[in-house]
């Protein structure tokens, strides 16, 4: 097969047609991504591909960069101050080297389907591939609504904090644009009691929401005001960073003591970190519950590794990694209090480490619920995973042990607005799988049913679960 | 390839050679499943293929509850009082949905293989197919022994709380029922030091032994009488749902000072039911050893996970999930005392988790003894890894770190008479295995060692390993 | 396809290309093995195919003895007294049962290219085979020089203790053998202040290093004099084997009095281990840096599982498993810990549980630097993983989440002279790997950086990396 061939990943009759006749024109539902709605609002256009593929200072796209560290680049040319070319010079010096990763994929598929270059990026032809793309982005076809429109995206969701005002999502919706474009709730920061910021971050809370924060139950309402405040907004949402403290059991007045500890610069214990993070959970579970936000709960990363690099570059650099840790209990205890409260929200959970798909997908099959298919979800693979095996692997494990045709499928999870072609990446693979399981025996051969899965998991699912 | 095509999961000649020569027609030895002997006795014939099929009460087959809750349907169709019909109509429903499931491949292997019925089960002619299963499930034919014979079984082992009266085993021993109906001897309730109804329980076996149970001596003498009487009754193998507390060291005055702090209702630290445990696990093992009796181990269920479902349905009904947790060492522990006392028995380690089995395929290996292979085993994929995916990683990581051809093969496991078509199964993953190993070049193409090696994990190996 | 098939494991075009014109007649450099130098040196030839492949004493191929084991073979005809044709009669009935087990491919691959035996090994030409070894092990160019130098060996790396005068590498450096025959530094008597003869091991190195020590500052002096005097003899590796205690915060004074505890016997703490351990990781992991010597962690190891057993045969003589444990974040913190201090060698990381592949290849690229390519390494699959399922995955793995083509390749890790077609092994399963790329359209047809790629792997990034 021709490298990205038109049957790139797709290795049997059903599949390519499942694929072709009811995968490929699809809209696409972001449900999460990390993209800036201000330069949505002004319609960006972008001068250099090396701004929008690889960097803005120390904002980008940190898989390139841990690549290009990993083949001995300068970090001059990956985040520092090199020239916009010397930058695509060193990446495309580093792309060659990295076969088989997903990053070298995405890449030529971007430069396919956004830029229409079918060649393969090498040094030599460096040159000529930044000046075509860098020509092609000055146009109006190149703005960045005009990527999303050209990528069929009909709704993102982009990834805020509850302090944040908004105004961008507001302003895009005044503005008619006709791609929905959502904020997401991410309360890390108020979760994070054992962080350093968390006093200020209180205090930003407070200010914002109006709400004197002297315990936990005026935190929550701090919280809850805010959250009603991105329901108005659009918000079908939430998300969370979940590390290996995640719940034990205590009253509010405990918690409220374990936050005025905190509060007065003493150190928790493992326990008392847990106690107040679970109660939170719960507390915002039960709320997500009643205004019918979806909880993703993004499981096991390890952050900020190495030192020495976060004191130079700060956070979301590329220096964090798979984590692990025996959570599996805490978090079955959150969802089975939620549960027992009748007021479990739809949940995603996500893992960072493959090797816990399986009991995380049949510990979910524990708290599903009558009604609407699919109330709890496995998300698809996420970040590190975000590769063949990693895709092949969520699928089959959602599979087996899970529904798969209930699925609200992909998301792209990403900053730049040049990745929307990993849908596409998603759903090959998908059609696969499908045509697989027929050419195998597996299912009948069955194509009005098959396409119906198929647009649904591409699609329609997440419209529905988002709603 | 058509759907369940004779060659279904035969995927080279080889493969095909040896499932139609040497493993279609070989007998079941069923060493393990969840069989009612009072209806092997009373040779039932199910009137309604729901309630073999799904569920009657809250007893029956969990996987499709947990597919169809997934789905969104009502528990009222599920477990609750619907018409027999309405639960297969709505399982109709759900079947088409859970595409690359087992439990979609086994339904119609069953459908097909017990029934005569090829089509696939869809709402359509879910009608239909339900008269005709019901119609034949009348039949002398579909009496609960001939769907035994028809499958060719020729031993089952039952699981069995050691006070239980194996009057139902007796009573069919002595109807001279040509199957044999093993009891397996299954303490779970008298390890539980942690858990609920242990006092009581300890009361039940105290009676049902004769032995008044006043320390940890008396308690093992009590469970060594029931033992002596399950091997009188034919009992081959013993039985032990293993959590993530399983030894620590301890004396038996520190046992029987635990047991007296359980009995008095006080709460035991983490190290305290550890120490209980894994007391027992070694006097019960070197008690295995001496009768010849094969020692189970299921390791690492999550279970009733929702408290709220646990109330109203009990356990065992849908609610688990596979655990996580570093119980290794404390394995190795237990193995290694046994070894030291030159007691350990014939063990099979069974892992929730199919990451664990390596390694404990790798600590087996350090158990081995001289005389026929195969002392330890590393058991068929169990539970929630019963599928293709599971079966075939359980018999690669097998193959590439034990010794693949003394395995003692596939169980049910099962709460249906129903089930038996598993182990075909599990036979055309097996030869497909082999087949696929000569076709590669791994193994030469030895047709008479290939088959003598199917014909021993299908049935040879597990009748040879239990007697 | 035959058996051992020239095309085995090259399953496409561009495979068999890459193989057989780019890998085949690479030479070897083998950088962690156990072989004996001194057997080197007196260029040694065996009598019996028994002593160089199975046992010598309680030395040897510890692989094949616990297939043995697992086949009911009586330790006589193992490690003990019986006669060579005894022990190998004894394998060749356990060989044809242990299909699937790469120890039966590495078996024939062995035979096939040291031997020219053709045939599989079994009960009925093993007298003929034995015979026909023993015939060519006396020849000259079975000497193990030769036996080197047949498989284009250029460079080979042993394993050895610090207090190890190396007297028989400096012999054969100044005999003028053309292959390089280099010690590596393996200091783990040193960080095992918690197993038996730590204290003895202390005064040995005292008495060798002519370093009073007295404290962790003479201990760590004592330890650089030894690392001065093996990289005088031409080491470019140190290796560790790690267990869960890696590393947790003290200071000099902290560690020293720990020390102190240990010497005057009395027991650790866990926490006091991990002191003392991270704190010399952090020390040795300097002074690597410091003369370019490479840092090998081997992670992971369960040992001496049967206390039986290993009070009859003492260590690594097959009764090690696969651990578990959740090291990641102490291993983050050496890492960091070294990079703070700009003092982080070149290191490899290797992982006995195939499970922690991406989370450490996620760890390490947290941690490359500018400079040559590949500063972290993720160590080839080690041990119990040294097989078709793990060399694939520990590939696959590090493509998704790292550089595959700067990666150091393979090594044999053996304890016999007849291992090296291992290599073979591996350098068929990356040409397979490559070519399925291109086969799949995931990379362009291009040989030329295809075969550049192969070349590096199977020898130049090695050679680079250990200079």
């Amino acid at each position: 097969m021709n490298f990205l061939d038109d049957r790139y990943m797709l290795n049997n009759e059903v599949a390519e047609k499942l694929f072709f006749e009811h995968a490929k024109d699809m809209p696409i539902y972001d449900f999460h991504n990390h993209l800036n709605p201000k330069e949505i609002y002004e319609d960006r256009n972008f001068d250099d591909i090396s701004k929008i593929w690889l960097n803005e200072g120390n904002y980008g796209d940190h898989y390139k960069w841990r690549l290009m560290r990993a083949c001995g680049v300068e970090e001059e040319k990956i985040t520092g101050n090199a020239s916009g070319f010397e930058k695509f010079k060193a990446y495309s010096e580093t792309l060659p080297k990295v076969i088989g990763n997903p990053v070298y994929t995405f890449s030529h598929m971007e430069l396919k389907r956004y830029f229409g270059i079918d060649e393969s990026l090498t040094p030599d032809n460096c040159e000529k591939v930044y000046e075509r793309c860098n020509e092609l982005l000055k146009t109006k076809e190149f703005s960045v609504r005009n990527l999303l429109r050209k990528m069929n995206v009909k709704t993102l969701c982009t990834t805020d904090d509850p302090i944040d005002d908004l105004k961008w999502h507001k302003l895009i919706k005044e503005d008619g644009f006709e791609i929905r474009v959502l904020p997401s709730y991410r309360p890390d920061k108020a979760f994070n009691i054992d962080k350093e910021g968390y006093k200020e971050y209180l205090k930003q809370l407070s200010d914002v929401s109006s709400v004197e924060i002297t315990d936990v139950a005026t935190l929550v309402k701090a919280l809850e005001k805010r959250l009603d405040y991105f329901v108005e907004m659009g918000c079908a949402g939430s998300d969370h960073a979940v590390d290996g403290n995640i719940y034990e059991e205590a009253d509010e007045a405990a918690v409220t003591a374990i936050m005025k500890k905190a509060l007065n610069g003493e150190t928790l214990t493992t326990k008392e970190v847990r106690q107040y993070k679970g109660y939170l959970y719960v507390q915002m579970g039960e709320r997500y519950y009643k205004r019918n936000v979806v909880m993703q709960l993004h499981i096991g990363a390890m952050r900020n590794n190495s030192t020495r690099s976060f004191r130079i570059l700060g956070a979301d650099t590329g220096y964090d990694s798979i984590g692990s840790g025996d959570y599996l209990g805490q978090l079955q205890k959150v969802l089975d209090q939620l549960d027992l409260n009748e007021c479990l929200p739809k949940t995603i959970l996500y893992s960072l480490s493959a090797n816990d798909n399986d009991a995380l997908i049949t510990l979910m099959q524990c708290f599903q619920k009558p009604g609407p298919p699919g109330h709890m979800q496995y998300g698809s693979a996420w970040w590190f995973n975000d590769h063949k095996t990693g895709i092949e692997k969520q699928l089959n494990d959602l599979a087996d042990n899970g529904v798969l045709s209930t699925f609200v499928g992909m998301l792209t999870d990403s900053r730049s607005f040049l990745s929307f072609s990993r849908h596409e990446y998603f759903r090959r693979i998908l059609c696969n799988k499908l045509g697989t399981y027929v050419e195998n025996g597996d299912y009948p051969y069955d194509l009005e049913t098959l396409g119906k899965i198929v647009e649904d998991i591409s699609y329609n699912n997440a419209l529905h679960y988002f709603g």
